[in-house]
């Protein structure tokens, strides 16, 4: 199980890194939403491996297929089925972790929960997974887009210890794509790129933080107890390979105010509409939208993968000495920016088509 | 919708905080486990309100009654109803909430989403919902701890800037409930009870960082893709109200370490098990607990609900100042901590079952 | 597991027929719809035991409290949660079955799955389970009739062999609550009334048919594949005690036909509707509703406790002869209406808001 | 949504009749069971069209391609993908549907529901459909007979009037596999046979029932309430195509009988243990099997496509006539069997790991 995520707007990934191809099944998407395999790839391109210097080489096109559920340029209703094959497999890069644990890997937990592993790469635990999920994710921000103009935007924030300077109000697209690490402050993208690349030659890896914002969220996106907005938002986070923390708003940072300070004043705007004065809640009250842009970061671990030497063990328990010879990402996060929009996009879509379902029926 | 959790081991929290009574429904709880309502009253007594100087002084006794699922002190393998009275309700306490919007609360997003609230009180969204929550996690603690000897501690890690200094390798219950803060460094706890005192004095609030470990964890817990452990566990602890952020082992720190850094090590120990030797995985790799221990951090803002003089608008949208008069907690952690616990062990006890169900059947 | 039905509108019952209590959890229900207990308390007592001299003795009166989700006499779009006390147990009357299994019964079912079993009664196996349903069932229908006027009719077509006329395009509740046994042809009704009084003198049991209709269903309900509108009718019904099968349109009988005899032929009716001038598929084409009537019939057998003695065995496998005492129902179909028109709305509504949801988005 | 079938042992199958291929993703399996392309294969080969004189022309091989989920032979745990590639796809045969609708069929209420449809072929509602629920079916049948030595065994039990006389306590695969028609009974196949070809001569079509029986099925499995393993069973069979009744045990017939002549008498067996003496119940108590055969039926209507002209409307709603060039089978019982005991397979499996999961973890 756990291949599965949403409620009304279902998907179901599939695949692995080293078989015949990975992919996912989408089902409860809207009707005669036009969507096409370019638009699909746009974004598994700016996920796809290889897409520049501070990626990992492996040279994958990632090219999508849309198997079943879009006639004539447009959603049917029913289940879409988006196919990606596997090509630039090597599994002899592998050999050695049929019988060595990479250490922070899922190598020896899939071992002691299945007794049984697919050494030639990570099985279901690889990063390839989550071309499904990119998928879908382009398909829930057309939704998005479409019925309320929602816009999400996601950007490294950190790179290890260095912050970029964005303004998650403004923040646009096109600056995300400017640099190759996907931050939108220039100055600091650079010194980020440089840090990247020093860290790779030496043999290590570094991690940091993913911001992402959703802005013109309809209020009332989320439901109470739990599937509050920010519960399934950390689910969908937590769910991605290499996160190790979760924040919503003031997040952890927030816990240093008081409650004078950390409220947010109500007000009511020009048109009328009720807003509030700052957005320490992220964008969430009592787990529903309000109206005020949704605002999360996600932590990235260093990558697990490093050319250094480490101590680690075989899979009979004999210590042992592992040096990656596999082509792997020195950083994840310029990477992982489609990642964490398509998640975003993913939990308010279900949401949109919930809140639809239930409370604008009478 | 969204008052379910759990997918072998699945409850539904019912109730309001001003109607009839809140309690929890739990299906899927395995057969013949000796269960008293002694045993779940332990867990709610460390969780209802009136219980110290630092938490609100509204009263409730909150007494549970089991009203289903247990015959001669065993659980019956059908569904157990656990219900708890409201009792201590003041209704008048809230008519100004009727009509003015508390800031940071769910009022104004359940008027959005709903176009109706239930203003005596917080409705689903008061945190007596929680009641439900930890009837279960009783339960689901016991069949840990009998099936595989699981520990679940939780504690107060730190209140506003003041942190206890606290080793999760051993820290135990008994210590964290040696003082009315539940915080198991004494000398901390001492300054972080005078520091919820003097403001509550000033009619302010605070929040902190609740940490929970699970000692002794089996192998194999959680599943790859969607429902990886620490996704499960983020969601249910961002559907405790009143969190802003979710770490599992080095969180967002972790992000300023290097792979190399990071990594931990395997080795065998003298009992031949596989273990890490630093566990800056917090428990899992791949979402899969590796047997070293669960441990997490939760953070809670600042509570809502304050004396200090607001600015807030009316559900017209009128400007308004609002100056709480209902009784409230100045600082939830010490409240928040068994809810953390029971999120902990429903998330642990549900993916005992799930893995048992699939990978121990062959 | 398995007492949660339903995907947005979702119940879930809970409570036994010896302990505290029955009632039901009902989530995801539109907001601000008008409802009352007496609204409820009307289906309730349809089901009650002790309605007439054809039913049990055992008096309930099956008054029903809402605990939470409704304020100021309309639903809050939170969960509902309806309550109802049992009264009139005598576990005397079933200390027998402590150790004697009643045939056809499940109490041998339930002590091989848990190994353990509340003799006291049925548990979770007693109909007394299905006031949850009908509970909600009532609001389902007050949803269906208010967004689209549909009706849900539900009668007593068969007792034994003694089948009643009537015509599903036009009957009336007035007409099936005309007679104890609710066959709305008072000729056959007669009949069936002595026919049950008959073998109940004989310490014997009855079982039948029930036919239920919906009518003014809007077209596009239901769901490809796996959740196709019958599919879920046919979950619904065949979880409902004592039901042996379940038929949808021509049902059995329509295998007798040839397809050219079978087929509906469509045609458009003076406004402009496409309709059908048959309708042996049932109301649906593909799983989904086509605009025409919903027609199914559940098969419920014979009441498995009766009063002549019958050969069983006990729980060490010794045989025994039991002669039950309890008060029981010579026939259940009289009751069972109001549960079969339960699961229909219940079905029905989950999928107007599933469906409204994703195709009445964009 | 609707894609998706099972707890547990969860199945989504995918595609179309007329696009990329169809199949299914198996999440849940456990693992190191050793499975084969040409395990699954054997299974397909009984469902895919061309099979036969009396199955429709229409030539595809249906081969399958394991996409991922085995390794070396054996089951990872993780969740299997099995790809079916369509290739005798003739859209020009359907170019009549775009706009005229086959009665008794599902493009209508598609239209209905989605304002969209795939009319080169059926969609999401064609029988091609079920190559994945068969595929996952293999598998099923393969863990239930490894675990507990369960046969699953279906047949056609009639034919229009056409009955055969089988004896589901004894009847094996390789009975009905002796002949094309899947009856056991081979002078019953034989007409059975005669009248297929003759109303395929005819340009009309017939329909019948299927009877299914599962031996050696462990005591336990099927959960109270809502999810008996007869309500499981029903929906997963009124989920096949063209269904239009379900029975079990007794069926509609044991509404006949009187309690005391319908009840199932236990008794001992010479191994101890508590046994039943008839089978009425059809192999379940209160929703929980009892150690007795699982014995159903369901009834197939006569295939909706037929070539007699019929009279019907264009998706404009103008009166036509429509005589159906496209290839179909006659009678779709033959190739029905396979669907059936897939579908009896998946939810026993299911149950078999619920069962596991929860009652036997203590």
């Amino acid at each position: 199980m756990g291949s599965t995520f949403g409620h009304l707007f279902r998907i179901t990934t599939f695949g692995e890194s080293h078989g015949g191809g990975v992919g996912v099944v989408i089902d409860g998407c809207p009707p005669q939403l036009p969507i096409t395999a370019e638009e699909i790839q746009v974004e598994l391109d700016r996920r796809r491996p290889g897409q520049s210097k501070i990626t990992t080489p492996r040279k994958e096109a990632d090219q999508c297929e849309i198997l079943s559920g879009v006639f004539q340029g447009k959603t049917l209703g029913t289940s879409l089925t988006i196919l990606v094959r596997n090509k630039d497999t090597r599994p002899q890069d592998y050999s050695e972790m049929a019988t060595t644990y990479r250490p922070s890997h899922a190598d020896a937990t899939y071992d002691a929960k299945y007794g049984i592993r697919n050494w030639q790469g990570g099985g279901r635990s690889s990063a390839r997974e989550t071309i499904g999920r990119v998928a879908a994710g382009a398909i829930a921000k057309k939704i998005l887009q479409q019925i309320a103009g929602v816009e999400v935007v996601g950007y490294v924030k950190r790179i290890k210890h260095l912050e970029g300077n964005i303004d998650p109000e403004t923040v646009m697209l096109e600056q995300v794509e400017s640099n190759i690490v996907r931050c939108p402050d220039a100055e600091a993208a650079d010194r980020m790129i440089d840090l990247i690349e020093q860290v790779r030659d030496q043999g290590d890896s570094i991690g940091g933080v993913v911001e992402c914002v959703a802005r013109q969220v309809p209020k009332g996106l989320g439901e109470p107890v739990f599937d509050k907005l920010e519960a399934d938002l950390a689910k969908g986070m937590m769910s991605l390979p290499a996160t190790k923390g979760f924040e919503l708003g003031s997040g952890f940072a927030g816990t240093l105010l008081t409650g004078s300070e950390h409220n947010d004043a109500f007000y009511t705007d020009e048109q009328g509409n009720i807003r509030t004065k700052t957005n320490r809640s992220g964008g969430t009250q009592g787990g529903i939208s309000n109206g005020e842009n949704i605002l999360i970061r996600v932590a990235f671990k260093p990558t697990a993968t490093i050319r250094k030497a480490q101590e680690t063990v075989t899979s009979e328990g004999e210590a042992a000495i592992l040096a990656a010879k596999g082509r792997h990402d020195p950083c994840v996060l310029p990477r992982a920016v489609p990642m964490v929009e398509a998640m975003m996009a993913l939990v308010l879509c279900d949401h949109l088509m919930r809140h639809h379902g239930q409370c604008e029926l009478l």
